[in-house]
Parts: C-alpha cells; sequence; structure tokens
C-alpha cells in the first residue's frame, strides 16, 4: 500500500508502516475503532466494533444512527484502531510518550447491500470481538438485518504507527539522576460472568472459556 | 451541562449521561484520546495524550504536526475517550454488545499562549499518564516549549455513554440454551523495565513502583 498525500505519516516517520501485514495485524489485534465522520461540518468520532475481512474493515449499526446514516451516504470518513502497550518514561518531561500500535484509514464507506455481504460481516464482527462465538448464537433474524446497516471501506489509503522500546533521551540528559524505562500495559479478561437466567446445564462454550486477550508490546509482531 | 443538538445522544439515550462527575470520572481514566479534526473537508482521527484540569482538556504536540496546527485554527473538532469494561454475550448474534464508558466532547480548541497555563497543562498530561511523575523529570527547557503547541477545550458540549451488566435478550431467546453473560476486560500494568542507562543507585519512584491502572467495570463509578 502506497502513502497517499493524506495517509503519509509526516510527524516521526521512522514510526510508519504501511505494509500489509503490520496494518492487519494491528487492526485484528485492536477491540474498538474510533470512527470519524464530518457532520454539518464538524468531526464526529465514535466508538464502533469493527472487523477486517481480507482487505475490507466492516462497521455495523443501527439505521437510525447518526454514524451510520452518514456513513451509507459515501461522505469521507476515517477509522482509526489503537492499541496502547505501554508507558514511556524519560528524563525529561519533553521526552515522555506510549508505546503504541495505530492505523489510520481513510476513505468512504461502501453500503453493503447483498444479504451474503452483511452476513459475513455481521459473523466477521462477532468473531472479532470472541472468536468462534458466532455458531453459539442466534443469528440474525428478518426484522434484525432490515434495522442494521452495514459498511465497508478498503485498505487503500491506510498508515500504521509503531513505537517500541524505551525513552529516547537527551544525551545532555544521560547523567541526570532520574529514573527512566517503561511501564508495560496490556488488556486482559478476567474470568466471564454467566447471566443469571442462563439454563440449568448450558455450560460457558471454548469460545468464552478460552478467551484472551492480550495487547502486550510484540504480540501481534 | 446541557446538551445541545449536536451532543444529546441519540441512539440507546437510556445510557447518556450529562452531569460533570459522569465525565469527568471517565476522562481521569481515560489512557488516549481520539482527537478528530476536518482536513480538506475530511476527517481525520489521531490518538494522543491528554489531561482534564477542571472544565478543560489539554492536548499537546509537535508545532509541526498536522493536527497541532490544525487544532491552533480554532477549527470545529471532537475528541473522545473510551474506556472497554468487557464483552456482552447475548443468546442472539444481534444482542452483543459491549461495556464501556466513553465520553465525546465538541467544540473548536482555543490555542494555550499564557506561559503558566502552558506548564499547567504539560504537567497535568504527564501526571495524567503516571500521576506523581512530574516531579521527577526535568521540566521542559526554552526550546522544547518552543516546539510544542498546546490546545484546550472546554467541557460546555460534552455527553458521556455507559453501557454496565449483562445481556438484554429478547424474550423468545431466553429457552434457547445458549450460554450468556460478560467477560470483563481490563487493562493492567506489568513491572516497570528500566532503561539500561539508569544510573547505578537510582530506583524507580513511588510514582512508578506504585503505578498501576485498572478500567475495570465500575472503577469510577
Amino acid at each position: 500500500m502506497e502513502p497517499t498525500a493524506r495517509s503519509r505519516v509526516r510527524r516521526l516517520a521512522e514510526r510508519a508502516a504501511y505494509d500489509p501485514a503490520t496494518v492487519e495485524g494491528i487492526l485484528d489485534a485492536g477491540v474498538v475503532a474510533h470512527v470519524g465522520i464530518a457532520w454539518h461540518g464538524a468531526p464526529v468520532v465514535i466508538p464502533m466494533a469493527y472487523a477486517r475481512v481480507r482487505d475490507t474493515v466492516y462497521v455495523h449499526g443501527s439505521t437510525a444512527s447518526r454514524i451510520m446514516r452518514t456513513l451509507k451516504t459515501g461522505d469521507a470518513m476515517c477509522i482509526t484502531v489503537t492499541i496502547v502497550d505501554g508507558i514511556v518514561l524519560a528524563r525529561s518531561a519533553f521526552n515522555m510518550g506510549m508505546n503504541y500500535r495505530s492505523v489510520v484509514i481513510h476513505g468512504h464507506a461502501r453500503l453493503v447491500a447483498d444479504p451474503a455481504e452483511r452476513m459475513t460481516a455481521f459473523r466477521a464482527i462477532m468473531d472479532h470481538v470472541v472468536p468462534g462465538h458466532w455458531e453459539q448464537v442466534r443469528a440474525p433474524n428478518e426484522a434484525e438485518l432490515r434495522q442494521t446497516l452495514v459498511t465497508a471501506v478498503t485498505l487503500d489509503e491506510v498508515s500504521a504507527k509503531v513505537r517500541v522500546g524505551g525513552p529516547e533521551d537527551e544525551p545532555e540528559d544521560m547523567g541526570l539522576p532520574v529514573w527512566a524505562g517503561e511501564i508495560p500495559l496490556r488488556t486482559v479478561a478476567d474470568p466471564a460472568v454467566a447471566d443469571d437466567h442462563v439454563l440449568a446445564g448450558v455450560d460457558p462454550p471454548a469460545s468464552v472459556t478460552d478467551y484472551s486477550r492480550h495487547f502486550g508490546a510484540g504480540d501481534a509482531f
């Protein structure tokens, strides 16, 4: 994927990546996307579930929602997925930062009308959140499908940005008696909590009992 | 804070909150903000460090960055902070969802020029990321200050959205032999890793050794 004028990373370009493996790895490891639209000219940023299928990213939502009604028009949009892997503490305030992996997708959403592709998107979004869980649940019925819009954007204009490692201090600060390093952060799943009304004898499936999601630096690379 | 036409939550309005305590609690618990601008009319969403001081949210960045150069013009912008607290698994695909806390701020950034307010913002952003750590590090010098823009937005047009609890299934699905419940998610900090060049005898300060950040559902409420 060649960067465009819009997708080329300008600041700290040494952290930029445009190769599909890096972009796809970050998209697959993230939990929520932050989707940006312009609404009457002003940006609106909303967290949404999403999934990647090959070179396409899907989001879905209610036919009544502002963001889905805007996306379906094909207006310009932006999808950003960020994973914070740690806090980088330098000897100076200026060089404090974070280790992270992020992807920014620019594009125009395509309203997905084909029933098979819509079902692919529903399944992909559930399986992105909890792999393998789609097989466990009741599939969407006609009324539910009518209430739901699905949009797609392809990974044409996309960039990733990745920072790993310790602080980069100024040479003149290296003699300061200041501790420096990284505090790694990761997201963990605690044991699942059953709903009060689960039928007797219905145990959590493997998609739930085996669920774990770690965002520690390096997992995806 | 009264909702405006733009900040009023339309979808699932029962999850909406506009009171300062809820909004401020979420802002204080988040790690990164997703900041949206319109760049040549198209939305761009970028993850950024941030901090709240009373009714103001600050971000900072390089004078060379696209987002800071746009924010300083006072164009419309949006700041969204999201914490995912869990995955909600229902008996149907349609009712799958997440437990989360999010805040969406609409406004126009103000370029912060006053040196004292700029320093307040620098300190607040570092202390938001690692409380108490500002005292440990070398403060910004004149050259670093010249390279950094600080912008502020006030919490005038802001909404929060919070979902907690288990799945909400359709009555007709309650007899299905499908497990349903929640997988709680939270972010944890692993033990800090020192830089190779920390001077002998310099131990990590309490701001590092005591650091922990939990985003488990309910922590902030």
